[in-house]
């Protein structure tokens, strides 16, 4: 079952000219930064109440935040991750219900989360994650 | 201060083709449908722990949804809106760091909420509202 929001991901051009517009204009705190290496991005992190929002700089031409920005030069909100306690079986009914999943197995993601996506063809245009938090798997 | 998201606004087709899609892939629970004639959309809401997420079809070729699906054909995220618990302080904190208002004042949105929006040339392209919930105005 979904049990709420868990992070928006959003691709920005650079962290550096992002971070000042969360953090003044919106007030929000900047909770942390890290590389992901495997997903050629770096991130930062906010909270807004239980929700993370999640800057995503590309590090490599190849990255797919990289190619999100050349169709969208200005950056914009690239996927939206609902939070499951039972990742297994929200990506059954999921496929059951005619998704196409990307991961047919949910992987190891940051923060020791297991993770998944559906495809953004079978999901009216919205790149679309699952994720089950480490404490409940 | 911005105390939360209050709604993710997501850019249809048709919502009759969509809502399955919510209800049966995700497993959430359409709460309500309402046409907004001054935005020319129709919309139907459905929450995802204390996020909603509304879904806005245009009815009119004019509409501002109709714009962004002629951009993004197969839909997507259109619009974050952050709830606030002093929309006019929000306002002129973002003034004050160089944003763009769009509305220099607050209207009334659905649910008696106070609103606002931001420009999207000055917030990364994000289309970002500020809203008031109407028990604390």
């Amino acid at each position: 079952m979904i049990t709420r929001i868990d992070h928006l991901g959003i691709a920005v051009r650079s962290l550096e000219e992002t971070i000042p517009y969360y953090e003044q204009v919106l007030g929000l705190k900047c909770e942390g930064r890290e590389e992901v290496a495997s997903q050629k991005v770096r991130t930062a992190f906010f909270a807004a109440g239980d929700v993370h929002i999640e800057l995503l700089e590309p590090t490599a031409a190849d990255s797919p935040i990289a190619k999100f920005l050349e169709k969208n030069p200005s950056g914009g909100i690239h996927h939206i991750a609902f939070a499951t306690d039972d990742i297994t079986a929200q990506l059954a009914q999921a496929s059951d219900h005619g998704a196409k999943l990307i991961h047919e197995v949910p992987f190891e993601g940051a923060a020791d989360k297991l993770v998944a996506f559906l495809h953004p063809k079978s999901t009216f245009g919205v790149l679309t994650e699952f994720c089950q938090p480490a404490h409940s798997h």
